[in-house]
Protein backbone atom coordinates (compact mmCIF):
# COMPACT_ATOMS: atom_id res chain seq x y z
CA UNK A 1 0.00 0.00 0.00
CA UNK A 2 1.46 3.08 -1.16
CA UNK A 3 1.05 6.99 -0.04
CA UNK A 4 -2.45 7.88 -1.32
CA UNK A 5 -4.10 4.60 0.11
CA UNK A 6 -3.12 5.76 3.30
CA UNK A 7 -3.93 9.19 3.00
CA UNK A 8 -6.54 9.06 5.18
CA UNK A 9 -4.89 7.90 8.00
CA UNK A 10 -2.14 9.76 7.55
CA UNK A 11 -4.01 12.94 8.04
CA UNK A 12 -5.86 11.65 11.00
CA UNK A 13 -2.92 10.94 12.49
CA UNK A 14 -1.52 14.36 11.67
CA UNK A 15 -4.57 15.94 13.03
CA UNK A 16 -4.54 13.44 15.98
CA UNK A 17 -0.62 15.22 16.79
CA UNK A 18 -1.50 18.83 16.29
CA UNK A 19 -4.26 18.48 18.38
CA UNK A 20 -2.79 16.49 21.13
CA UNK A 21 0.07 19.52 20.98
CA UNK A 22 -3.03 22.11 21.65
CA UNK A 23 -4.40 20.10 24.11
CA UNK A 24 -1.35 19.37 26.61
CA UNK A 25 -0.10 23.68 26.08
CA UNK A 26 -4.03 24.41 26.66
CA UNK A 27 -4.31 22.12 29.75
CA UNK A 28 -1.25 23.72 31.35
CA UNK A 29 -3.26 26.23 31.25
CA UNK A 30 -6.63 25.69 33.29
CA UNK A 31 -6.74 26.50 36.49
CA UNK A 32 -6.42 23.36 38.27
CA UNK A 33 -3.21 22.14 36.17
CA UNK A 34 -2.73 18.62 38.69
CA UNK A 35 -6.23 17.47 37.46
CA UNK A 36 -4.87 17.51 33.91
CA UNK A 37 -1.40 16.13 34.73
CA UNK A 38 -2.56 12.86 33.09
CA UNK A 39 -4.43 14.58 30.02
CA UNK A 40 -1.25 16.23 28.89
CA UNK A 41 1.01 13.12 30.12
CA UNK A 42 -1.04 11.17 27.53
CA UNK A 43 -1.30 13.65 24.68
CA UNK A 44 2.89 14.19 25.12
CA UNK A 45 2.80 10.54 24.14
CA UNK A 46 0.32 10.58 21.83
CA UNK A 47 1.21 12.84 19.44
CA UNK A 48 5.18 11.62 19.50
CA UNK A 49 3.82 8.62 18.44
CA UNK A 50 1.36 9.89 15.79
CA UNK A 51 3.71 12.12 14.09
CA UNK A 52 6.12 8.59 13.37
CA UNK A 53 2.87 6.71 12.19
CA UNK A 54 2.67 9.29 9.79
CA UNK A 55 5.97 9.69 8.69
CA UNK A 56 6.25 5.81 8.12
CA UNK A 57 2.84 5.96 6.13
CA UNK A 58 4.57 8.84 3.86
CA UNK A 59 7.51 7.02 3.22
CA UNK A 60 5.43 3.90 2.56
CA UNK A 61 7.25 1.99 4.81
CA UNK A 62 6.61 -1.98 5.34
CA UNK A 63 6.49 -1.19 9.08
CA UNK A 64 3.46 1.32 8.58
CA UNK A 65 0.83 -1.45 9.60
CA UNK A 66 2.75 -2.62 12.83
CA UNK A 67 3.33 1.12 14.20
CA UNK A 68 -0.81 2.37 13.23
CA UNK A 69 -1.10 -0.63 15.58
CA UNK A 70 0.18 0.56 18.32
CA UNK A 71 -0.67 3.98 17.64
CA UNK A 72 -4.33 3.05 17.82
CA UNK A 73 -3.86 1.52 21.57
CA UNK A 74 -2.22 5.12 22.48
CA UNK A 75 -4.61 6.76 20.89
CA UNK A 76 -7.58 5.00 22.73
CA UNK A 77 -5.97 5.24 25.82
CA UNK A 78 -5.72 9.18 25.00
CA UNK A 79 -9.27 9.59 23.97
CA UNK A 80 -10.25 8.05 26.98
CA UNK A 81 -8.13 10.32 29.03
CA UNK A 82 -9.28 13.13 27.21
CA UNK A 83 -13.23 12.16 27.55
CA UNK A 84 -13.15 12.71 31.40
CA UNK A 85 -12.56 16.20 31.64
CA UNK A 86 -14.85 19.42 30.02
CA UNK A 87 -12.96 21.56 28.41
CA UNK A 88 -12.85 22.48 24.79
CA UNK A 89 -9.61 21.23 24.14
CA UNK A 90 -9.89 17.94 25.48
CA UNK A 91 -13.17 17.14 23.79
CA UNK A 92 -11.97 18.19 20.35
CA UNK A 93 -8.86 16.17 21.33
CA UNK A 94 -10.67 12.83 22.29
CA UNK A 95 -12.10 13.38 18.72
CA UNK A 96 -9.28 13.27 17.56
CA UNK A 97 -7.75 10.68 19.28
CA UNK A 98 -10.95 8.35 18.28
CA UNK A 99 -10.73 8.96 14.67
CA UNK A 100 -7.17 8.54 14.06
CA UNK A 101 -7.55 5.35 16.48
CA UNK A 102 -10.65 4.26 14.09
CA UNK A 103 -8.32 5.06 10.79
CA UNK A 104 -5.47 3.11 12.36
CA UNK A 105 -7.41 0.31 13.27
CA UNK A 106 -8.26 -0.22 9.39
CA UNK A 107 -4.73 -0.47 8.41
CA UNK A 108 -4.53 -4.15 9.74
CA UNK B 1 -1.82 33.96 18.66
CA UNK B 2 -2.92 30.40 19.50
CA UNK B 3 -3.82 26.85 17.92
CA UNK B 4 -6.89 28.34 15.92
CA UNK B 5 -5.80 31.04 14.26
CA UNK B 6 -2.79 28.89 12.84
CA UNK B 7 -4.90 25.82 11.56
CA UNK B 8 -4.07 26.80 8.23
CA UNK B 9 -0.53 27.15 8.52
CA UNK B 10 -0.50 23.98 10.49
CA UNK B 11 -2.12 22.01 7.58
CA UNK B 12 -0.21 23.42 5.37
CA UNK B 13 3.25 22.79 7.10
CA UNK B 14 1.80 18.72 7.77
CA UNK B 15 0.97 18.67 4.29
CA UNK B 16 3.85 19.57 3.16
CA UNK B 17 5.75 17.46 5.64
CA UNK B 18 3.97 14.28 4.34
CA UNK B 19 4.51 15.31 0.66
CA UNK B 20 8.02 15.92 1.04
CA UNK B 21 8.44 12.04 2.57
CA UNK B 22 6.50 11.11 -0.21
CA UNK B 23 8.61 12.74 -2.96
CA UNK B 24 11.80 11.36 -1.13
CA UNK B 25 10.40 7.74 -1.09
CA UNK B 26 9.30 8.06 -4.78
CA UNK B 27 12.26 9.41 -6.07
CA UNK B 28 14.11 6.31 -4.85
CA UNK B 29 11.91 4.24 -7.44
CA UNK B 30 12.76 6.23 -10.05
CA UNK B 31 14.97 4.61 -12.77
CA UNK B 32 17.97 7.45 -12.68
CA UNK B 33 17.90 7.93 -9.06
CA UNK B 34 21.21 10.12 -9.40
CA UNK B 35 19.06 12.81 -11.12
CA UNK B 36 16.99 12.64 -7.99
CA UNK B 37 19.49 13.42 -5.32
CA UNK B 38 19.11 16.67 -4.38
CA UNK B 39 15.64 16.32 -4.61
CA UNK B 40 15.58 14.05 -1.85
CA UNK B 41 18.02 16.10 0.18
CA UNK B 42 15.85 18.68 -0.04
CA UNK B 43 12.73 16.75 0.72
CA UNK B 44 14.34 15.31 3.70
CA UNK B 45 15.25 19.03 5.29
CA UNK B 46 12.17 20.44 4.32
CA UNK B 47 9.94 17.37 6.03
CA UNK B 48 12.07 18.07 9.21
CA UNK B 49 11.30 21.52 9.51
CA UNK B 50 7.98 21.18 8.68
CA UNK B 51 7.57 19.21 11.08
CA UNK B 52 8.94 21.04 13.58
CA UNK B 53 7.38 24.07 12.66
CA UNK B 54 3.93 22.63 13.11
CA UNK B 55 4.64 21.21 16.59
CA UNK B 56 5.76 24.91 18.48
CA UNK B 57 1.92 26.76 15.99
CA UNK B 58 0.44 23.36 18.07
CA UNK B 59 2.06 24.41 21.31
CA UNK B 60 1.05 27.83 20.85
CA UNK B 61 4.95 28.69 21.10
CA UNK B 62 5.90 32.69 21.09
CA UNK B 63 8.90 30.99 18.48
CA UNK B 64 6.49 30.15 16.20
CA UNK B 65 6.54 32.90 14.17
CA UNK B 66 10.32 32.54 13.88
CA UNK B 67 10.39 28.72 12.54
CA UNK B 68 8.28 29.59 10.25
CA UNK B 69 10.18 32.08 8.40
CA UNK B 70 13.04 29.45 8.30
CA UNK B 71 10.41 27.20 7.08
CA UNK B 72 9.66 29.57 4.25
CA UNK B 73 12.59 29.86 2.98
CA UNK B 74 13.59 25.79 3.31
CA UNK B 75 9.80 25.18 1.37
CA UNK B 76 10.81 28.16 -1.61
CA UNK B 77 14.40 26.19 -2.22
CA UNK B 78 12.62 22.67 -2.20
CA UNK B 79 9.99 23.86 -4.07
CA UNK B 80 12.35 25.12 -6.92
CA UNK B 81 13.88 21.83 -6.62
CA UNK B 82 10.80 19.78 -7.28
CA UNK B 83 10.00 21.72 -10.14
CA UNK B 84 12.77 20.74 -12.17
CA UNK B 85 11.47 17.30 -12.49
CA UNK B 86 8.42 15.88 -14.24
CA UNK B 87 7.00 12.89 -11.96
CA UNK B 88 3.89 13.15 -10.43
CA UNK B 89 5.14 13.25 -7.01
CA UNK B 90 7.80 16.28 -7.44
CA UNK B 91 5.01 18.15 -8.54
CA UNK B 92 2.87 17.15 -5.72
CA UNK B 93 5.60 18.27 -3.43
CA UNK B 94 6.38 21.59 -5.32
CA UNK B 95 2.55 22.95 -4.96
CA UNK B 96 2.73 21.62 -1.35
CA UNK B 97 5.89 23.66 -0.68
CA UNK B 98 5.05 27.04 -2.41
CA UNK B 99 1.57 26.10 -0.57
CA UNK B 100 3.56 26.01 3.19
CA UNK B 101 5.93 28.93 2.15
CA UNK B 102 2.92 30.97 1.95
CA UNK B 103 1.19 30.31 4.57
CA UNK B 104 4.47 30.76 6.74
CA UNK B 105 5.12 34.01 5.35
CA UNK B 106 1.64 35.15 6.37
CA UNK B 107 2.84 34.06 9.85
CA UNK B 108 5.79 37.22 10.01
CA UNK C 1 30.46 21.53 7.79
CA UNK C 2 29.52 17.80 7.71
CA UNK C 3 27.76 15.60 10.31
CA UNK C 4 30.87 14.75 12.23
CA UNK C 5 32.07 18.19 12.27
CA UNK C 6 28.63 19.08 14.04
CA UNK C 7 28.74 15.81 16.07
CA UNK C 8 28.93 17.73 19.36
CA UNK C 9 26.09 19.60 18.24
CA UNK C 10 24.11 17.28 17.35
CA UNK C 11 24.79 15.09 20.71
CA UNK C 12 24.00 18.00 22.65
CA UNK C 13 20.68 18.76 21.29
CA UNK C 14 19.47 15.01 21.35
CA UNK C 15 20.97 14.97 24.95
CA UNK C 16 18.73 18.35 25.63
CA UNK C 17 15.44 17.12 24.05
CA UNK C 18 15.67 13.61 26.12
CA UNK C 19 16.16 15.81 29.36
CA UNK C 20 13.51 18.08 28.33
CA UNK C 21 11.09 15.23 27.58
CA UNK C 22 11.84 13.84 31.15
CA UNK C 23 12.12 17.09 33.32
CA UNK C 24 8.42 17.46 31.54
CA UNK C 25 7.22 14.03 32.64
CA UNK C 26 8.71 14.66 35.49
CA UNK C 27 7.33 17.82 36.28
CA UNK C 28 3.65 16.15 35.96
CA UNK C 29 4.47 13.78 38.81
CA UNK C 30 5.22 16.89 41.31
CA UNK C 31 2.72 17.82 43.90
CA UNK C 32 2.16 21.08 42.54
CA UNK C 33 1.56 21.09 39.35
CA UNK C 34 0.79 24.22 38.69
CA UNK C 35 3.54 25.88 39.68
CA UNK C 36 5.72 23.51 36.96
CA UNK C 37 3.14 24.88 33.53
CA UNK C 38 5.51 27.26 32.40
CA UNK C 39 8.25 24.55 32.81
CA UNK C 40 6.29 22.13 31.20
CA UNK C 41 5.76 24.31 27.79
CA UNK C 42 9.03 25.26 28.02
CA UNK C 43 10.34 21.51 27.59
CA UNK C 44 7.92 20.58 24.90
CA UNK C 45 9.21 23.35 22.51
CA UNK C 46 12.55 22.97 23.34
CA UNK C 47 12.15 19.29 22.89
CA UNK C 48 10.74 20.08 19.29
CA UNK C 49 13.29 22.41 18.25
CA UNK C 50 16.33 20.45 19.67
CA UNK C 51 15.30 17.44 17.90
CA UNK C 52 14.70 19.15 14.49
CA UNK C 53 18.17 20.93 14.93
CA UNK C 54 19.82 17.60 15.00
CA UNK C 55 18.02 16.48 12.29
CA UNK C 56 19.14 19.39 9.89
CA UNK C 57 22.74 19.16 11.77
CA UNK C 58 23.08 15.22 10.96
CA UNK C 59 21.57 15.98 7.37
CA UNK C 60 24.07 18.12 6.69
CA UNK C 61 21.65 20.71 5.90
CA UNK C 62 22.88 24.01 4.65
CA UNK C 63 19.78 25.80 7.59
CA UNK C 64 21.50 23.72 10.06
CA UNK C 65 23.44 27.58 11.57
CA UNK C 66 20.01 29.16 11.15
CA UNK C 67 17.96 26.19 13.23
CA UNK C 68 21.19 26.33 15.64
CA UNK C 69 20.65 30.54 16.17
CA UNK C 70 16.81 30.02 17.06
CA UNK C 71 17.52 26.47 19.04
CA UNK C 72 20.22 28.81 21.39
CA UNK C 73 17.25 30.79 22.04
CA UNK C 74 14.49 28.39 23.17
CA UNK C 75 17.49 26.58 25.41
CA UNK C 76 18.34 29.32 26.83
CA UNK C 77 14.84 30.68 27.87
CA UNK C 78 14.08 27.11 29.04
CA UNK C 79 17.47 27.14 31.02
CA UNK C 80 15.96 29.82 33.21
CA UNK C 81 12.77 28.84 34.01
CA UNK C 82 14.11 25.53 34.82
CA UNK C 83 16.63 27.41 37.11
CA UNK C 84 13.44 28.92 39.30
CA UNK C 85 13.16 25.11 40.53
CA UNK C 86 14.56 23.03 42.80
CA UNK C 87 14.14 19.20 41.78
CA UNK C 88 16.84 17.34 40.43
CA UNK C 89 15.17 17.37 37.06
CA UNK C 90 14.59 20.76 36.40
CA UNK C 91 18.51 21.33 37.30
CA UNK C 92 19.89 18.62 35.17
CA UNK C 93 17.44 20.29 32.68
CA UNK C 94 19.06 23.41 33.05
CA UNK C 95 22.52 22.27 32.52
CA UNK C 96 21.34 20.66 29.24
CA UNK C 97 19.47 23.54 27.98
CA UNK C 98 22.78 25.52 28.91
CA UNK C 99 25.41 23.94 27.41
CA UNK C 100 23.07 22.84 24.38
CA UNK C 101 22.75 26.51 23.63
CA UNK C 102 26.68 26.99 24.06
CA UNK C 103 26.88 24.52 21.31
CA UNK C 104 24.21 26.34 19.05
CA UNK C 105 25.80 28.92 19.56
CA UNK C 106 29.16 28.33 18.24
CA UNK C 107 27.84 27.17 15.28
CA UNK C 108 27.17 30.74 14.14
CA UNK D 1 11.05 1.36 34.47
CA UNK D 2 11.79 5.64 33.84
CA UNK D 3 14.39 7.73 32.23
CA UNK D 4 17.44 7.07 33.63
CA UNK D 5 17.22 3.51 33.62
CA UNK D 6 15.90 3.82 29.71
CA UNK D 7 19.26 6.18 29.39
CA UNK D 8 21.29 3.58 27.31
CA UNK D 9 18.48 2.47 25.10
CA UNK D 10 17.70 6.36 24.55
CA UNK D 11 21.60 7.01 23.71
CA UNK D 12 21.63 4.21 21.40
CA UNK D 13 18.63 5.20 19.37
CA UNK D 14 19.47 8.80 18.80
CA UNK D 15 22.66 8.36 17.85
CA UNK D 16 21.16 5.44 15.12
CA UNK D 17 18.83 8.16 14.31
CA UNK D 18 22.02 10.90 13.68
CA UNK D 19 23.93 7.71 11.53
CA UNK D 20 21.00 7.06 9.99
CA UNK D 21 20.50 10.90 9.10
CA UNK D 22 24.08 11.46 7.54
CA UNK D 23 24.03 7.78 5.87
CA UNK D 24 21.10 9.00 3.80
CA UNK D 25 22.82 12.55 2.90
CA UNK D 26 25.72 10.97 2.07
CA UNK D 27 24.18 8.14 0.28
CA UNK D 28 22.98 10.94 -1.79
CA UNK D 29 26.36 11.90 -3.02
CA UNK D 30 27.69 8.47 -3.80
CA UNK D 31 28.65 8.27 -7.25
CA UNK D 32 25.91 5.71 -7.86
CA UNK D 33 22.89 6.57 -6.11
CA UNK D 34 20.79 3.90 -7.97
CA UNK D 35 22.47 1.75 -5.82
CA UNK D 36 21.96 3.38 -2.54
CA UNK D 37 18.26 3.53 -2.64
CA UNK D 38 17.46 0.81 -0.94
CA UNK D 39 19.53 2.10 1.88
CA UNK D 40 18.50 5.21 2.10
CA UNK D 41 14.96 4.07 2.16
CA UNK D 42 15.58 2.16 4.98
CA UNK D 43 17.77 4.88 6.62
CA UNK D 44 15.09 7.42 6.92
CA UNK D 45 12.45 4.51 8.28
CA UNK D 46 14.83 3.72 10.96
CA UNK D 47 15.18 7.65 11.95
CA UNK D 48 11.80 8.25 12.28
CA UNK D 49 11.51 5.20 14.34
CA UNK D 50 14.64 5.38 16.35
CA UNK D 51 13.24 9.28 16.91
CA UNK D 52 10.09 7.90 18.20
CA UNK D 53 11.48 5.60 20.43
CA UNK D 54 13.73 7.43 22.18
CA UNK D 55 10.77 10.30 22.60
CA UNK D 56 8.69 7.74 24.34
CA UNK D 57 11.25 6.55 26.78
CA UNK D 58 12.58 10.01 27.95
CA UNK D 59 8.48 10.36 28.52
CA UNK D 60 8.60 7.07 30.80
CA UNK D 61 5.44 5.74 28.20
CA UNK D 62 4.15 2.83 29.31
CA UNK D 63 4.10 1.98 25.30
CA UNK D 64 8.34 2.29 24.96
CA UNK D 65 8.76 -1.97 25.67
CA UNK D 66 6.39 -1.74 22.44
CA UNK D 67 7.63 0.85 20.18
CA UNK D 68 10.92 -0.72 21.08
CA UNK D 69 10.20 -3.89 20.16
CA UNK D 70 9.37 -2.87 16.11
CA UNK D 71 12.34 -0.21 16.52
CA UNK D 72 14.83 -3.59 17.15
CA UNK D 73 13.08 -5.27 13.53
CA UNK D 74 13.68 -1.77 11.62
CA UNK D 75 17.10 -1.18 13.37
CA UNK D 76 18.02 -5.04 12.07
CA UNK D 77 16.69 -4.59 8.63
CA UNK D 78 18.57 -1.12 8.54
CA UNK D 79 21.60 -3.36 9.29
CA UNK D 80 21.42 -5.45 7.14
CA UNK D 81 20.91 -3.16 4.02
CA UNK D 82 23.77 -1.06 5.38
CA UNK D 83 26.10 -4.19 5.57
CA UNK D 84 26.07 -4.98 1.72
CA UNK D 85 27.72 -1.15 1.09
CA UNK D 86 31.84 -0.19 2.22
CA UNK D 87 31.05 3.29 2.48
CA UNK D 88 32.21 4.52 5.76
CA UNK D 89 29.30 6.06 6.48
CA UNK D 90 27.29 2.62 5.75
CA UNK D 91 30.02 0.40 8.05
CA UNK D 92 28.99 3.54 10.58
CA UNK D 93 25.32 3.39 10.19
CA UNK D 94 25.05 -0.42 10.51
CA UNK D 95 27.11 -0.66 13.64
CA UNK D 96 25.33 2.04 15.35
CA UNK D 97 21.61 0.26 14.15
CA UNK D 98 22.78 -3.10 15.31
CA UNK D 99 24.14 -1.20 18.52
CA UNK D 100 20.36 -0.21 18.80
CA UNK D 101 18.51 -3.11 17.75
CA UNK D 102 20.34 -4.94 20.77
CA UNK D 103 19.45 -2.14 23.81
CA UNK D 104 16.24 -2.48 22.25
CA UNK D 105 15.73 -6.14 22.88
CA UNK D 106 16.98 -5.60 25.89
CA UNK D 107 13.81 -3.97 27.00
CA UNK D 108 11.62 -6.69 26.33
Amino acid sequence: MGYHEYQKCIDACLKCASTCNHCASSCLSEQDVNMMAKCIQMDMECAALCYAAAQLMSLGSVHAKAICKLCAEVCKACAEECKKHHNDHCKECADACNKCADECSKMQ
